[in-house]
């Protein structure tokens, strides 16, 4: 469902999958790591989401006889033997992922590919936008759920949205990160994902005055009449007309309706949201709920939670799906080795920013536990297939090096897991509520302080004594500015 | 091309559609409006894009019978009638728009949509994403390359868009607003765009070093020689070895080549590239360009330019792509009127914040200029159809009805031009180059003032007298909160 073309690519990949080709490295295998820098807005950690719809477009990848000609209508490329392998090109290349739901955090590889250098270069464009995206919408839903203190979010975003597919993409994050439904109607019919929504404030405007409309919403929608109550003035014309709506169709239905209230989303919603709970209790209806959007994020909320303002539902829209306050989550795609005479070399990429400096190698990442609370103590990284020490054994944070700690392997947990096996996919894509529960899963061995919502504790992210000594030699070989 | 599907739509679309098939008002013809309440980023007015895309989804628009199954499954809507009425639905209404590359300003109608109330209440989302995606693109766009001073931006975003089609939609609307290429391929085949690219980090990091990776690329891409230079040491090895590449192309050719360079990628930008434009000129390489990039944007780019950073190319990624500042346009649709009894009748949706107060009734936008300058001085919203005066007239700010402003009607255009009537498509889609000529041509009618930079000054969107005055009377009819 990906649907997107082999030239979901930037032109640099062609230039440079074209001088591999021509100086004999194209079939070369290689291996790449996609990882982010640092957490997004500020969170102690990472929420990953998109990897299904990057394995997608893995194993969809073909250059169609249109792409063909496009590429030749560049005039960039003289070698026939090019087209060829564009044409031939499939991947069949082996990658390694952390599943969809995993806290993650900066540093680690999130995925590992190992494919020929032509294939492995071509995907990063695609691959980086893909999990980028979904991973950063995640992370931001994820903070405006908890904001909301189990009051359910609704995702509201569409409109806002970068286009329809970021839409419907930002819809799937936003469920695997707890919101409760979507406003979107095709990410409910492609993903199977809840939906919901109530009427806006153009069928008020249609009928010119709040009750006949909500007279009118009440007859179609008896047991789920959610009313917007601020077309005209909440708390003189609004909820007035939205109790006398609810008290003619109780006396219809002879009982309550199953769900039914009001939603605000404009003006001052603490202020609003307590004139409308006390009108509605005192008029009958305690029952009734009282829904809230209007630019609502993380802040906002924990603010009206502050402020005692009464609400059952949030909906979240713009800020949510564009994740506002930091629209892109940076993640990169590094080579960590390319295969030369039977063995992997590793390589590195250095900088006069310590943390940009990549780590080499073809790596594990392995998520260790404090042996009496269970609770994750640090992820290592280190060599695939390295094996840990069975007693306590030390462990070297990347940039600070005098940060060295003591760990041991016990009811440890690989985080990279195979997903697709010499191009072959061998991932039974998780449910959406799978996803879900690992989430759960996840975070419930997350340190408290690392979940803090602000200035959180930084989580451990340290290499193994064997990789952290092997970096150490690449970077003197290659000092930084 | 939008090749989303009719649920491109907020669940609320399909309650309030059967709402009014129930009530009967499904067929009632309406007009709606979408627009913006302020510019982004700022910027003192906004560059629309996106228009193209829009109407290809309105004339594509109807629901498959998966779609319909889908709907049915939401056990929502009881009334087959309903379900009828979405099979047989097309998009039969009538669009007055905007031209991509006009320069707009907040409150005027930048679309105007007269269609069976079930038609218009459905494509609220579609439009607003679409539209409001690639204006906000195009206008961050405009003001990066503004920045730049007349040397050529080119977008290298698609690994950090929203997804593939924010990625390709967002480099069609940076290109409009005066891009010089793409780095997306997808985009470059599917808009016809101008693409261009040189070569990643992993390039170099495949062969280890500087020097080999750089003379083989050379041999490959011979006339357009732009090495990135960063990878390990940008002044002690990456230009040294860009040169000594340069020097032994040079002596193949027997001649210069037509285009080559460095390209820095991180650090300090203004340190690096003095340094490397020293190093290349003392080298006998005054021709060499240097592209620089590395989250650029417009206040970078200046500060840059302040420093006297030597450049000639600029790579700009994340923060064109995502808007990075404000990554929501927040253009919104709204009722304007419903045809009742033969007419049309004005609708209204207050608000206490005076800004949010809709304008009513079906209008036009005239651009009006001064007759000895032939600068815009205001665009006028009147109702369709109004006659201007010949002479001098009096035009009313709609938030503060004590700035009034007068003005002739001399010369003025029609903002609001068909582009669908009763379904069928009656515009021809403006080429790309046609797109940037139309906002040239936009730009130099525009004041100096209101072009600034940092504050600029406000540019009037004043109402026609009967305009004013009709709306002062359904305010007063639905005073705000």
């Amino acid at each position: 469902m990906s649907g997107r073309s082999a030239l979901f690519a930037d032109a640099y990949q062609l230039t440079t999958m074209y001088t591999f080709l021509r100086s004999g490295h194209a079939d070369r295998p290689a291996v790449f790591d996609l990882f982010i820098r640092q957490n997004p807005f500020g969170n102690g950690y990472t929420v990953l989401a998109g990897l299904e719809q990057a394995i997608e477009h893995l194993t969809e990848l073909r250059f169609t006889r249109q792409d063909e000609e496009y590429i030749r209508s560049l005039g960039l490329f003289a070698d026939e033997a090019f087209f060829r392998a564009l044409r031939d090109l499939r991947f069949t290349g082996t990658v390694m992922a952390m599943p969809e739901g995993t806290v993650a955090f900066p540093h680690e590889p999130l995925a590992r590919i190992q494919a020929r250098l032509l294939e492995g270069q071509l995907i990063e464009t695609a691959l980086l936008a893909t999990i980028g995206h979904q991973t950063l919408i995640a992370t931001k839903a994820h903070r405006i759920v908890r904001a909301a203190g189990g009051k359910p979010v609704l995702e509201f975003g569409a409109r806002r949205a970068h286009g329809g597919e970021a839409a419907m993409n930002g819809a799937r994050a936003a469920i695997i990160a707890g919101c409760a439904a979507t406003s979107n109607l095709e990410a409910g019919m492609v993903y199977g994902l809840p939906v919901t929504g109530t009427h806006p404030h153009s069928m008020v405007m249609v009928y010119g005055e709040d009750l006949p409309a909500f007279q009118e919403y009440c007859r179609n929608f008896p047991d789920n009449a959610v009313l917007l109550v601020d077309t005209f003035d909440t708390l003189r014309s609004g909820v007035p007309s939205a109790i006398r709506a609810f008290d003619e169709l109780v006396g219809r239905l002879g009982r309550k309706p199953k769900r039914y209230g009001v939603r605000i989303d404009s003006g001052d919603l603490a202020y609003l949201a307590k004139g409308a709970r006390r009108m509605l209790d005192a008029a009958g209806h305690p029952e009734a709920i009282i829904a809230l959007s209007s630019d609502l994020d993380e802040h906002v909320i924990l603010a009206l939670r502050d402020q005692g303002a009464p609400f059952d539902v949030l909906g979240v829209g713009t800020r949510l799906i564009t994740a506002n306050d930091q629209p892109a989550l940076g993640d990169v795609y590094k080579l960590g080795a390319v295969w030369e005479d039977g063995d992997w070399r590793d390589r590195i990429k250095v900088s006069a920013n310590p943390d940009k400096i990549t780590i080499p190698g073809v790596k594990q990442v392995t998520r260790l536990y404090q042996p009496e609370s269970g609770l994750a103590t640090a992820d290592l990284i280190s060599r695939a297939g390295e094996v840990l020490p069975d007693g306590p054994f030390p462990i070297f944070d990347p940039v600070r090096p005098y940060l060295r700690k003591w760990v041991t392997a016990q009811g440890s947990t690989d985080l990279l897991v195979p997903v697709i096996a010499d191009g072959q996919p061998v991932y039974r894509p998780p449910s959406i509520p799978e996803v879900q529960a690992n989430l759960a899963a996840n975070l419930a061995r997350i340190p408290e302080e690392v979940r803090r919502f602000s200035n959180p504790h930084v989580y451990h992210v340290d290499l193994s004594q064997h990789l952290w000594e092997a970096r150490q030699r690449l970077m003197q070989e290659n000092p930084p500015d």
